[in-house]
């Protein structure tokens, strides 16, 4: 028998996922490498500091500050950039790429920002990019959308796409806990970043959406092309509400295609979710994608969608595609890796003219005549009312005035919420969230 | 630009699957060619009866009556196997792989009888096998375990791998109906074959798990090495008896690895659920599958698992990648594809060691002392009782006796079993199910 062919990795970055990576891969290298055919050498690894005291024994030998310096190396056949940010990531990836090299990214940021100059790039030098770990952790979706139903067109897919949204919006739900005091224990738990606003205002969530719809869709639809609203406006009433509604509240991912008018609409917000719905059901740092495909019907994913040890699954199932791949030489290639679907000039939907149902949270003055000033409000926008609740509010002298309405779009409710905010009776900017009657 | 390398395919069986694929196929088809950059041709298919109106509209000139010729047509690049059987079936696969060609194959049953031949033919031969159709339909779950989750071990896999049952486990519960009259309903339905044994006695469910034991584990185990218990002697008793202890009851396969003894357990019976278990809410032909790698932890897989299109999808899928692969010299193989984990030496546990809580339903006499048998009896065998729900039969004079064990074997609930089923009190073949208190 023959040597096995060697193949050189380099970990560019050995932060959480990167010592995640080293330490699995060590642990589970003769089991790959018996299924694979071919040895795997951990190579080299580059980060900030080289004298940091890490949980992983790396020899200071293979060590490197400079992480240019392994994506230029031509020893090394696999760069996996696990730095995050957009700047030197990028000059790396790239630069592997035009070295034809293969890059494994967990890095959706990246991907949302430069995924065309990077796939570009990928065909024209002959590389290749693998990105399983940037979407949904563990959970194998971006193989399951481009491969295992690459037979479909996507009418819908949606789900729950970041970890540390769910873990708050579980905890207030369950503890009846107001944002605040929840995202400090969150932060003090490690679950959510000391600057929490990529997370918690639905940022990397629409990263992430932007890679599902260009899988999905061969569109690239950026956070500015999305309706993009967070989780901290959300109060433990909403819960309650929502529950009295029937509904549950998830941070979501939406992404529809309208294949009549051929537009796409990508969105991320706080949505009411019927109860009985399985993803309505998932909870703490637990992600779930639904996806409803136009030959298979509805499938549904979930699991951990972030932490060392799921995120290197991802990554280390990347690196075996990588090794099969660099086995059989490199002129093969997977099913549509360097491109998604043909896009046949589908185009993002325009903004205002998205529709939904809504649920409206006002605080207003808890005198006569308030709801008909309201209704009158909403009726002149067309927008027709399906319930309302009243409760007491927090602040004395007022009251809390909740509708949901029957579908209506965005530029009608925009509107609306307005005019409502300007009446001298609602006391507090109004709360919107949108409403999805998903099975 | 070059010509695109043609492709060419054949269908041996052009039942509800065939017809399924060459539907999805032809109208997919140039979405998927510019993918793939190849042209695919339906080039043959076999059928039984040529004079037959399909509702596919398929040229008679590709028709045959012999899949043998297709199988050795050395036009033919991909051979689809959607016949069903293990003889003819075994035949034809064998007889394409001898050649080197790729076959698709959604048939359980053959992989389960032959699989280890199959594999070991392919790999002699450069022949290819794919099978995602062969497990939960639509649901790519042969891509996750052998792709998506290469970086893991796997100490639980467990689901709902037959959508009949699942059906007629749901109406039962849902309707408060017997089996006998659901199942009838079934077949009606066309949810159930003619000869229903297949898939209500398990042997369904267990060469599916038959593959999922494989490809996690390296490891052939047969039905005869499993135990094997369908879904005929539940009755809608049980579902009560089940909710009131706080579970569903579901059609599980459930394969666990003990890493410390090396061994592998494989067994299908009607399982007691926990009520908060997402699978026990997964309802009508719905497949489920909990999947828990030592690195990634558990992901969960849902979708039709069954039907025209869902299998088309699966089978679709499986030619894309046999497309991609060709498309690129047959030299190149997917990760692990004709060979499963490296076996190690694990073994299939010893059937009568396995443990397990039990749930045993006893039609007895209603007179006094019966506990009291009841109870000297399990105690003799060490088995230790949860609980008892005592309650009407629906034979005049007759109680139903409902114990829960905590943790015991299979030998010693055998050994009770049978004592129990001699006593003069107890008036029925006791029923036997299993608890498994998964998350």
């Amino acid at each position: 028998m023959s040597e096995p062919v060697v193949i050189n990795i380099g970990l560019c970055g050995l932060g959480t996922v990167g010592q995640g990576v080293w330490k699995h891969l060590s642990a589970n290298r003769a089991d790959l490498e018996s299924r694979l055919g071919v040895s795997l050498r951990l190579a080299r690894a580059s980060v900030r500091d080289l004298h940091k005291v890490r949980d992983v024994k790396v020899a200071a030998r293979v060590l490197t500050d400079d992480p240019l310096a392994i994506a230029n190396d031509p020893e090394i056949d696999i760069v996996c950039e696990l730095m995050g940010g957009t700047d030197i990531a990028r000059e790396v990836t790239l630069a592997a790429l035009r070295l034809g090299k293969i890059v494994v990214s967990a890095n959706k940021a990246l991907i949302c920002g430069h995924g065309a100059e990077i796939f570009r790039t990928a065909r024209r030098y002959g590389g290749h990019f693998f990105f399983e770990a940037s979407v949904a952790g563990g959970i194998p979706i971006i193989k399951a959308l481009r491969e295992g139903l690459v037979a479909n067109q996507f009418p819908r897919i949606y789900g729950i796409l970041n970890g540390t949204c769910n873990y708050i919006i579980t905890q207030m739900e369950q503890q009846d806990a107001p944002y605040a005091p929840v995202l400090a224990e969150a932060k003090r738990l490690g679950y959510a970043e000391a600057d929490e606003s990529l997370d918690v205002d639905g940022w990397d969530t629409a990263h992430k959406a932007s890679v599902l719809a260009w899988l999905a869709h061969g569109v690239w639809v950026k956070p500015r092309q999305m309706i993009v609203e967070g989780i901290a406006r959300l109060t433990p009433a909403d819960f309650k509400n929502a529950a009295t509604l029937g509904y549950g509240i998830k941070l979501l991912a939406i992404i529809t295609r309208d294949f009549a008018r051929n537009e796409l609409c990508v969105r991320v917000h706080p949505t009411l979710l019927p109860e009985a719905n399985v993803i309505a059901n998932v909870n703490g740092v637990f992600n779930a994608i639904s996806v409803t495909g136009d030959v298979v019907g509805t499938t549904l994913y979930s699991g951990r969608g972030a932490g060392q040890d799921a995120t290197a699954s991802a990554v280390i199932s990347d690196i075996a595609d990588a090794a099969a791949l660099l086995k059989h030489g490199k002129g093969a290639h997977l099913i549509g890796e360097t491109s998604a679907p043909p896009r046949k000039g589908c185009r993002p939907a325009p903004l205002e003219s998205i529709r939904s149902r809504y649920y409206l949270r006002l605080t207003v003055r808890d005198e006569p005549g308030v709801l008909a000033r309201v209704a009158t409000i909403t009726s002149r926008q067309a927008v027709s009312i399906a319930s309302v609740i009243q409760g007491p509010a927090e602040t004395p002298g007022a009251a809390s005035l909740v509708l949901t309405t029957h579908e209506s779009n965005e530029r009608a409710i925009r509107s609306t919420l307005k005019q409502l905010a300007a009446l001298r009776s609602v006391l507090d900017e109004p709360l919107l969230l949108r409403i999805a009657d998903f099975d």
